[in-house]
């Protein structure tokens, strides 16, 4: 993947030679179930990081991991490709295959089971499928899948294909629902009597995505011994091939061998079934399951290695750190080489979904961990934006879209810039971030870009004119914070001042109202200047309902459609606390410090927060800004305590690609970024040591001493062993290698983090 | 393709069952090398009407048809997907395939030759390979080419695929050129000793289209002996397969038998090379070249045998009607059942190269003359729309782009509409010319909708703010009327409102200035409201230059780039008079009919009409509005016998799809459509006698009695035996069936085509 494994110090390079379990096992930790009740919408299946292949069961086409809990949900089958956390319509689900058994000799293509003793770890997933007593095991490497199917001794043996299953199919008579996956067409061959080859196209899904085809070859340990083959309902016994009529296809193969036990390697590609067999022969070129399973364990310690926590820390609270990288790490999906779209000589990534949702804590993770993949992930960005003409906000399937606010590829790109990540062309960057920030990107205005922006560019702000004006007018101001960063670093002064003017263009959306005792919020404005009071709700009986619009309204889904409202799936009041790039301004704007700190205590204690969704992400930690980080300490605990857990509910939103989990792992080890600038904010760990062994050899030391339950609070802290009074560090000082040392007690310190506050955009000189 | 052909009366399903050599052998006069000379950039290899498959030669990688006139340039192939007569970066020239003699077992796979006996007929190609004496015939069906080579005894036999060429690569430094075709993938397999099957992945292009991969079978009607393949440079003897890595591949077959010939078929598919392959059997499941050639030529015929022209008329006015409908049945491409990007139970049309090109005349005449399949396109392109996003205005490689001016599918649309075609949804038709109308396209604004949209619909006109701001301001106006036609018959009478008065938009940029001693034209306006009388036109030395911009002036390529000047392609004086839908408000603007007169006489006197292109296909025809129908005729038959003939230079300008040629074939016959609305113009026709034998099984004849080369002027008309005043007809008199008697004389009328003149919109009560 990268070359930049060279730069690693010798020590590593040594110990990477030997078996990973000689220094550790946190894969471990992993419990891929957490999430996957509730909200969370994790995909349960094993997963290489990053990885291409997915396989998992489908036991409910409306689910977006293809899963649901609910014991009463039949098993129809498991399918190679899933995306992890996800809200909207469901996408993916290709490929499904299915062992399964009968008395007949030309058995149905309807197979679907209960299940029983299922067993989930990281890249491990077993079944028992009841109806016929069959185990299914399945592991994965990047690209092939493997399954171990053991039917009951003596049960005539089965494994059926299905190209026409898919998530998210909509019901007929609305196969064109909005966010529903359309088929498109498939095809199957049996190519030998122990390889089958075809392809499953899809198109549609959450983002409206162009047509997408997965191909596969699915190699067998054994010989086939009879077959057949399907299209539409109707079923052609001993036809080794159904071509690509626009229809459903699929083949039933039989095994007569002596074995009770099947094995299968199915390989995906986005290129070809012949490349997809070439991904089998690549990385699983043997039948031992066992193998490709700690392969792909080895990995995951290879990442998770890199954040080593105090030996003696509690098993509950190591499942939730590595359980949080390992959800971060399971999207963006690495396709290098696999892009069909163009020339496939640098990194690709797909399943961006969406950087709205990853950009705060997920990118940032990744950063600090593994910059190397950071650069890759970007350039993959950077390449997108080249031949698609903008970078994605979210995409899959190849297709960009949908965005939910702002172009926040912009504060990807700053976050790596001021972090100083090599390998990456920033002309080429502020390029793409310029195209965001001038050309409207047209059509629904929801595929890439920036909807609204010709108000924007205009206005200063997005008028009631067009729908999200109220989080897009905020996202583009902190996107264009972000852009001004780069340009002036690189020397691009006339951009730099145009866009870290507009990055004050939130401003104009606010209006000095009050509500629940706080005053100032981000309200709806016209394109004429004038403030928006009530908006149009419905119309009944031949009556235009209106409603006052206030700073609790969410006005979707009930006035307008989810996609329609004044913000997207939040409030103004947590939508307005959302100035990552000028807290001071906007304690300022809220009429100081102590009614900024009221507000933030109403925000909270009023049930205005939405643990959920990723706009309030940094609320908890806004306290920082007036000097009192021992409250953001305790909403972050309080937060984590009631909603974060390790069942399988234990995860309070949609996990967004690992956007809930990152957030929680950073929050974990006391360090929380602001994305797209240089520092973290410190907060108490919950760890007593936490080492992050980095890509460049350096280790920094996260010591929380005398941490207790009692003791909670931090007293103070010491850099290199130097005092260390601020209650951010910056990113630098954690490249260098060092320690930081935080002494813990059990009230807060009336010292620490109060004086020298984080940035602000209007502390400075510009 | 459709059933509409049970509509069609006893007697001609009866001659459909009968050989077609029975009754016509019109494809005799069909030249395909006329246009392949000069700007006409015709293809000239052979096709299906409206075929899939374009086998031909390419002698010249940035030829737009592959094919170079110059006996210099050596064949590199034949590939077997083309476009004709377009301008701008080539497309296609997928799946190259060589035969070739060598004394070395293992060639090398750079083969080249020089050509001659090229023998170029309806359906047919044969040239001789000088560098081996091998000779090459092809022919074709829909979606599959059959290959004839004859070596010269004994030689070497050798065929090689090469999957790597196609046409517009352009060179390194520069492969990302904006209108180069880009290379993304290839695959290639030996399946058995008598197929190979793989395919070529290919992006931008002309269209700046997104990647399409074309999938082929190639059969052999002999054993494959020995074979090698390739990857990059790198040759692989034996080796079956070469996977898809992103490299250019290919392979080179060698072939033992006693034949000296070996013949190849080879069917391509946009699905799957299994699906190319059933596309050979599905077409060609024989080996008789003679029998394939003998039915595409019987295709050819069914669309032929609708017009048919009096039997002494000669030869070279025959070559030129039926070459002139060829050209225009080449495309658009039907491509029903091979879309990779939705469901495939409806038609499917690609290559649309463009409607800008082709709605003014190639339209009309596929509704006159084959009304189900203009159902058909029409339909493609709802579907299109309805998935898409937006109707195409150009199209190929499955997608949309480049859009030159306006949203012409409206025009398309609307003259479906008043032509009275059955089963097209016109709701959803409205709903598509609304998407046009309404919602920016957003990025270049070039790709499909309207660009520059947010101005036109803000101020009445699209100002300097936009390129192109000149001829997109005078189409919407005239797409806007289309749209405003259709929205009133189906009672959508707000929207019908709105557009009529948006149909005098045009009149926004109409400033009375004096040109060459006429009065009136189309000029720039910024946003504010101001005309823009001087443009810069480029910086050097320090100094910004300045010119005025005047109605002669083409400020492309010289002050801006090829896009970007004020109107595409042509200077005011052409366009000032392309309002179709309102030509007596431009003769009152011009300052009445003698002052219009003087200016179309100077139009054309002056060198100020430009032959080679779209913009002015209407022109010549304006003196009907004026009642000077004879100044027309001069006109018509001056540029005619001026500009086209039978000559491989025969085509004044790029053919664009056939435009030039359906231009042609009209004023053939006589008639003019005035695209988008219900009538003809009538002028005397280069014919005796012509019948259009319609679908609907009726009838209509035009005869033209006294024609000679003296008696040049219509006297007067009768229309099924009654007099008929007027010098237009409506196209519902003609579906009727019956007959138009023209009495020609040696001096123009005085009465016919004076008093009732064409319609306008300033005319109409609204």
């Amino acid at each position: 993947m990268t070359n930049r494994i060279l730069h690693i110090g010798i020590l590593w390079s040594v110990l990477l030679t030997l078996p990973i379990s000689l220094y550790s096992q946190n894969h471990k930790y992993v419990d891929p179930l957490i999430g996957s009740e509730g909200l969370g919408n994790v995909f349960i299946g094993p997963s290489a990081p990053y990885g291409m292949v997915k396989p998992g069961p489908d036991n409910d086409v409306a689910s977006n991991s293809g899963y649901s809990a609910n014991a009463d949900k039949e098993i129809y089958g498991f399918s190679q490709v899933h995306v992890s956390g996800t809200g909207g319509g469901p996408k993916y689900g290709n490929i499904s295959v299915m062992p399964f058994s009968s008395e007949s000799d030309t058995p149905s293509k309807d197979q679907t089971s209960l299940r029983s003793d299922e067993q989930v770890r990281l890249a491990y997933y077993n079944v028992m499928l009841n109806k016929w007593n069959i185990q299914t095991q399945i592991t994965t490497s990047d690209r092939a899948a493997f399954y171990h199917f053991s039917y009951p001794q003596g049960a005539k043996r089965f494994v059926k294909i299905d190209l026409g299953k898919f998530l998210g199919e909509a019901a007929i008579p609305n196969p064109d629902a909005r966010e529903a996956q359309q088929f498109v067409g498939s095809e199957i061959e049996i190519v030998s009597d122990t390889e089958v080859r075809g392809y499953s196209r899809i198109r549609g899904g959450w983002n409206n995505g162009s047509a997408y085809t997965v191909y596969f070859s699915a190699v067998f340990d054994q010989p086939i011994s009879t077959y057949s083959t399907w299209k539409k309902d109707k079923i052609f016994s001993n036809q080794k091939i159904q071509i690509d009529t626009g229809d459903k296809t699929g083949a039933i193969l039989s095994f007569d061998g002596a074995n009770d036990d099947i094995q299968m390697k199915i390989g995906i590609s986005f290129l070809s079934p012949l490349k997809a067999r070439a991904n089998i022969n690549n990385e699983i070129p043997h039948w031992d399951f066992n193998q490709t399973l700690s392969q792909t364990q080895n990995k995951w310690e290879a990442v998770f290695k890199r954040l080593e926590v105090n030996e003696d820390a509690s098993t509950e609270l190591k499942t939730m750190l590595y359980t949080g990288l390992y959800h971060t790490m399971l999207m963006p999906v690495d396709r290098t080489g696999e892009n069909p779209l163009w020339e496939n000589n640098g990194p690709y990534y797909d399943d961006f979904y969406a950087i709205w949702d990853t950009y705060r804590s997920s990118s940032p993770l990744i950063t600090l961990l593994n910059p190397s993949r950071q650069v890759d992930i970007i350039n993959a960005m950077l390449q997108i934006y080249k031949r698609d003409g903008y970078m994605p906000d979210a995409r899959s399937g190849n297709s960009n879209g949908r965005t939910q606010g702002g172009s926040n590829g912009e504060v990807v790109i700053a976050d790596a810039f001021v972090k100083g990540l090599q390998g990456i062309k920033y002309k080429v960057a502020l390029e793409a971030m310029l195209k965001d920030a001038t050309v409207p990107p047209g059509g629904n205005e929801e595929k890439e870009g920036r909807g609204g922006l010709t108000d924007y560019n205009r206005l200063g702000y997005v008028s009631t004119d067009f729908v999200r004006a109220g989080n897009r007018t905020l996202e583009y101001a902190y996107n264009d914070y972000c852009l001004a960063i780069v340009a002036k670093a690189i020397k691009r002064r006339g951009e730099y001042w145009r866009f870290i003017k507009q990055a004050d263009n939130w401003q104009n959306l606010w209006r000095d109202i009050e509500d629940h005792g706080s005053r100032g919020f981000i309200m709806p404005k016209d394109a004429h200047g004038n403030w928006v009071d009530s908006i149009q709700c419905n119309a009944k009986y031949g009556r235009i309902s209106y409603v006052p619009y206030t700073p609790v309204m969410q006005d979707w889904p009930i006035c307008v459609c989810w996609w329609c409202g004044f913000f997207y799936e939040a409030s103004s009041w947590e939508y307005s606390l959302s100035v990552p790039h000028d807290v001071a301004k906007l304690v300022e704007l809220s009429g100081g410090k102590e009614a900024f700190q009221k507000r933030l205590n109403t925000l909270f204690d009023k049930g205005l927060y939405n643990v959920a969704n990723e706009p309030s992400f940094l609320s908890p930690n806004l306290y920082h800004w007036i000097g009192r980080p021992d409250l953001s300490n305790d909403r972050i605990h309080q937060i984590i305590d009631n909603n974060y857990n390790i069942s399988a509910s234990g995860i309070p939103g949609n996990d967004d690609s690992g956007a809930m989990s990152s957030w929680l792992a950073f929050h974990m080890i006391g360090l929380y970024p602001n994305a797209g600038q240089s520092y973290y904010l410190i907060n108490a760990p919950y760890f007593k040591k936490t080492t992050i062994h980095q890509e460049n050899g350096n280790d920094f030391i996260i010591e929380a001493k005398n941490l207790s339950e009692q003791n909670k609070y931090i007293q103070s802290v010491q850099l290199n062993g130097v005092d260390y009074t601020k209650a951010f560090i910056e990113h630098s000082d954690i490249v260098k290698g060092g320690s930081l040392t935080i002494i813990m007690g059990s009230k807060p310190s009336d010292k620490w983090g109060t004086e020298l506050l984080p940035p602000s955009l209007s502390d400075k000189e510009i």
